[in-house]
């Protein structure tokens, strides 16, 4: 730890104790909300980031759609149950996350996919321009598929893969668009969408943001930072469950001249006239291609209702508060009753520079792959990002103080004992 | 009709009576099948061809997934449950159905979108040819994918509509891919996968199916055909429930050369490496993208095990004689029992150039839209296809002789009482 004094605590040294937590727990004005997770017990979750835990209703509401929807009514539930509307339906709610209005959105397909369809259009409306400036620690497969539409293009588009502090200075009159994930997958530092989306149009480029660390993280504004384009990820803080459909934002200005090039069936003016030639519809929904995935989209509506309970209580920027505490909690509890175990932040202090996540490096990966382990092993459970980063999610919807410091107290007592230090947990494997 | 005598069945009339069909349900080998499907009381579900009916073990493999993995085990299950491997799983068993080898199909994504992968894959390995050949009858989806790409790649390629009589034709030196389904959704009428696929290679084209409406209705053999590619849908004959994710297939001596454009990290050698460039993984692997939906994947393994349950009843071959069967059976009765209602068959009467589905033609498309509706009404679940087809999907997993019979008595009144003849059942909505 490069600085090993007690960091501020809002105003204060952080609590003591797990009473104080406890305390800070019983004022939360969101504390009603965890009761819509099936949490497991014993388990603290901080891998929200990558797959979020069971909403209570999801079950029910699945069986609903299986045994009544499927069992009984048959293919009469495209209409009867909404089927056919449940991409536009959940969309619509995504949109009230993201600063968007209801028919900017629609949910279908991987984040990948939706991602092909929209820098593709991106593309096309910049068809003098050859270059996507996006950063090198860009989520992977957002890279490759970019690559995959450059190849595929084969119009001499380049790919400019910069630093996150370089990519101002990237932009320039070549510059057809500017596709970033908001918040870095390993150090949780958060882009300013507004700021960068006018660099962006001030250099006549436009603005794609993946949106898969964001949605249901904290708030975000589409519409007042005047995004073009966006992608984002269902299964991640929207609580949708494994593999859940993602989401596709065009911004309506675009909507007359927009087109894409996954040009299926549900993305047609008229779907059920089963004309020869495509036109797309109007609107939204032109980003849609196949038939969705209709059981998983039961799954993320429930996902998406359970976030929503939050604007009963505050909204986002209540989230996004406790969001902070949290966090806040968190790397000063680590640098207080973890210090001197090398533990070195590598999240931004600043608010305004982070999602909803913290990140820890060490100097040994392996050790640090090793402490990974042996904190799930105790219910702690967080992940960890080559070469040799301790990553954990703070959802605040189902997230407690206590659970704070528990996580730290896990922690602490590993480093002490050095209880990571055992063959079973320096096993490596595959990690998601 | 244009001819009103009795039609052959089989090398005797058709039964005169429920109780005969009765004698033959009970002849009938695969008639254990039918209990692994949760059946609606009341419903002869002729509809399986749009949406196929929920399997008896569906609700308890989603809710264990749900609950335990999902719910209890979380981002473990990844590893812990296998979600990981779940399309190259789930595509094996399908790859038993369809006369592949296990390592040449994979489940995932929607049909448009694989058939995008697919096509575009095609395309590069014929990289100095330009038209596509497909027939104007294709299911619209695929013409639209075929026409997004060829946008996309600006090329000068041509996709060329043809007759299903002049498809040979059509092909010749030019033609990089002959893009067809096999069975027509309108008619029911079935290509020769072997005789088409090996009039393309003689022109030294690649040949691309769609078994949307074969897989899980009839034995195929993909690789005795010598096909090149193949994509097919889950919610159908496959019962994978409403939207599941589709299949795709690269035979094997294309696995090393082809590439796709949709590469995303579950396709890259190694996803779990974040690494900045994409490296195609080896084999089939390559034609996946994003992260797959895994309840849906989840419940699409479920109907493909159920279809395989036939396999210790005599297998495809045994449920192709039933389905004949079947067809015939419904041909003889509708022709017999319906005469002088103006039904007119447009399903090919020759078993070889046919799949598993019946369609009759009106002259009035306002009445048979009416009169599909009135047989829905009595739960006799068909479709209607404009501009004036009644389409009957046999499915032989759970279908009777007796529904066979039960239909047609239905239809048999609705007609002699012009029962379908009022405004509710004139009234004209969207139909999947």
């Amino acid at each position: 730890m490069n600085s090993p004094a007690p960091r501020r605590f809002g105003d204060t040294l952080p609590p003591a104790s797990r009473a104080q937590c406890e305390a800070l727990d019983a004022g939360d004005p969101l504390a009603p909300l965890r009761a819509l997770y099936a949490l497991p017990a014993g388990v603290v979750y901080l891998d929200g980031n990558s797959l979020g835990p069971l909403p209570v209703d999801t079950a029910s509401r699945l069986q609903q759609s299986v045994q009544q929807d499927w069992g009984i009514e048959l293919i009469r539930s495209w209409n009867g149950a909404g089927w056919i509307d449940l991409p536009q339906r959940v969309g619509a709610k995504i949109a009230r996350l993201i600063g968007a209005e209801p028919d900017e959105v629609v949910a279908a397909d991987s984040t990948s996919v939706n991602l092909f369809k929209l820098l593709s259009a991106a593309l096309r409306l910049r068809p003098d321009r050859r270059v996507i400036v996006t950063e090198r620690g860009n989520f992977p497969t957002d890279l490759y598929v970019a690559q995959g539409l450059i190849a595929q293009l084969d119009a001499g588009h380049e790919l400019r893969l910069v630093e996150r502090e370089a990519i101002d200075a990237a932009i320039d009159e070549n510059t057809a668009v500017v596709m970033l994930t908001q918040v870095d997958y390993r150090s949780g530092s958060r882009l300013d969408i507004g700021r960068v989306t006018a660099r962006a149009h001030a250099a006549g480029a436009l603005a794609l943001w993946d949106l898969a660390h964001s949605a249901g993280a904290f708030e975000v504004d589409l519409n007042a930072a005047r995004a073009d384009f966006a992608v984002g990820c269902g299964y991640k803080y929207l609580n949708g469950g494994p593999g859940a459909p993602a989401f596709a934002f065009v911004a309506k200005r675009h909507h007359e001249r927009f087109s894409q090039p996954l040009s299926g069936w549900m993305g047609h003016a008229a779907p059920f006239d089963f004309e020869t030639g495509y036109r797309g519809a109007q609107g939204i929904a032109r980003a849609l291609c196949g038939t969705p995935p209709v059981l998983s989209l039961v799954a993320l509506e429930a996902g998406v209702d359970a976030m929503l309970a939050c604007e009963a209580l505050g909204g986002m920027p209540a989230l996004r508060r406790k969001s902070l505490a949290l966090t806040d909690l968190f790397v000063a509890l680590v640098e207080t009753r973890c210090a001197g175990h090398g533990l070195r932040l590598v999240t931004p202090r600043e608010h305004a520079a982070r999602g909803s996540q913290v990140s820890f490096a060490m100097d040994d990966g392996d050790q640090a792959h090793a402490l990974v382990q042996a904190l799930i092993d105790r219910g702690v459970i967080g992940d960890f990002r080559a070469p040799n980063v301790l990553r954990f999610g703070f959802a605040p919807s189902y997230l407690r103080h206590v659970d704070v410091w528990d996580a730290v107290e896990s922690l602490r007592l590993l480093l002490q004992t050095r209880g990571w230090d055992t063959p079973r947990f320096r096993q490596r494997q595959a990690v998601t």
